[in-house]
């Protein structure tokens, strides 16, 4: 099958062999698949991941252990989990010990006519939902992942910084929250997409008061520093971004303000699913550009330049 | 009046100028005091400060606009607050942005024969508690502080790494929690005395599961990283260790493995003096050696020794 592949150097179109589903496991047709931030920073070097790239789609099942799948149209959560580790026994199968992610740790992905998941990984997508704003379903349940970890306030003051491809969808999310929420970025068109939706947006930080909750969505290191400098003693910063690199932290800094620093990566599909079935985030108009699966790689450079909002390639048809 | 004085550069005694207390503010004259890490660190060049070290007392009252403190014996929070920033508004005096810390931030410390500190941030000592015990009510309070801000369960398995003066304390806290405790420390001597009154101690952590807590007392960058490999996915890292300088961190992997980092501080004396008065927390074997203010430097050479405990300045008599 035709397949977009990360070599360790470069990423390129390449024929690949059609996923052998292992037991439980179920093979789906790709239909659309959504670049990510991460995928761009596993070519940089995190987490040294080497084979198909990709870890959102929505496709349909063509086999299952689990027949009533076969023939219906899924997301799938990405990280297939042991269920015998000490984690999956604590209630954690997203950090299962033995997990592969796909398209990110020891599993090929979603950039390929075919993948194969755990049939228990899969979600079947409500009618109302069209193919490419189910693609959403995963970065979308990655924003929910915030309120699922952290209690946000209605009456909370929440800075998000950064309105890329999961920064607006993180604002989408707490827009519902109905806190006093403000998004920075330094790119125009990403603001005023959020003013169009009620949401307030700035190029700068507000002035003032700093926040009860930061969350950094920036995708690169120095959005750190920036967030650390804006939230309010005994605040939570909430992180979202994976980078390749280490970072310089003052951590006496955290100590001396009392700063909660809480990591936070997937999130839950359920919710996800439902919020996008009662139309409450619109994920539509963040879709930048389609490419087919044949220009991958070129769909991969342009996902790349700055202010690119998300890319979605189409792999088969429905 | 003698105090014990940090230029810069050395700390030495020198005659300095008895403390005029400000509006609102009592007159301590102090009868122990502790020397804590942080003084240590400052000396290093954290916080910058220079004048009076210490921060930890016992004291007795001869001026205050409180008259019903004059001639009571005292033990006062730390920091000295404006009452009207965003801050203190919002119920975080110990974080005010115009704050004073005695001792460490822009107000002289304990190490002298009188002090002066506002008259609400002083506390009356029970009785039952003797001098030499009551010293250790703040930093009591600093261990506590973080069950204040965590949620530590009874069936929550709990690290400890550090059994020095802070984390001797922060053990005491955690086992009357009942929490699966154990506590990590290089120094035998911390871990028998430990050992002894019930605590699961060692020189090496525990193989096998991760911890669901774990708590930097070791106030050094190294610990930050043996810490960090000891938290469960998921869990919790609670930071206690101030000191001088940056540290190199991998952010990405507290987002991956959604780790909650919780910087904590200066906690809640009233809880602290509870515990000394119940007799829940034993301090006076963690006190090493005991010094007249006059061998100030000596004392503070030996606390500076690995493995050295609590060593506590004699100042005037009571």
């Amino acid at each position: 099958v035709q397949a977009l592949v990360f070599d360790g150097r470069v990423v390129r179109l390449r024929e690949w062999p059609k996923p052998t589903p292992q037991p439980g496991e179920a093979l789906v047709r790709v239909l659309y698949a959504g670049i990510c931030n991460t995928d761009q920073e596993i070519m940089r070097g995190y987490s040294g991941f080497r084979g198909v790239l990709g870890h959102e789609f929505v496709g349909m099942v063509e086999d299952s252990p689990q027949s009533e799948q076969v023939g219906r149209r899924v997301v799938g959560e990405i990280n297939a989990y042991c269920g015998e580790c000490v984690n999956c026994l604590s209630g954690l199968p997203t950090h299962c010990s033995q997990r592969t992610v796909l398209g990110i740790r020891g599993r090929d992905g979603a950039f390929a006519e075919y993948l194969s998941l755990p049939a228990i990984n899969l979600h079947f997508v409500p009618e109302s939902i069209e193919d490419k704003a189910a693609v959403f379903t995963e970065p979308l349940a990655a924003a929910l992942e915030i309120t699922d970890q952290v209690h946000i306030r209605p009456s909370d003051r929440v800075l998000v910084l950064g309105a890329g491809k999961l920064g607006s969808l993180v604002a989408l999310v707490m827009h519902l929250v109905g806190c006093d929420l403000c998004v920075v970025d330094r790119n125009g068109r990403n603001l005023a997409w959020l003013a169009e939706r009620g949401i307030p947006a700035s190029l700068t930080p507000p002035e003032g008061s700093l926040a009860d909750v930061v969350v950094d969505c920036t995708g690169n290191p120095s959005g750190f520093q920036t967030a650390r400098s804006l939230v309010r003693p005994r605040g939570t910063l909430v992180l979202k971004s994976t980078y390749h690199g280490m970072l310089e932290v003052n951590l006496s800094q955290l100590v001396v303000d009392e700063v909660t620093l809480v990591g936070s990566r997937c999130g839950p599909f359920p919710a996800s699913l439902r919020l996008l079935e009662r139309d409450l985030v619109e994920v539509l108009p963040l879709i930048d550009r389609l490419y087919p699966l044949s220009d991958g790689s070129a769909a991969m450079d342009y996902a790349s330049e700055k202010g690119v909002r998300k890319v979605l390639l189409e792999i088969t048809e429905n």
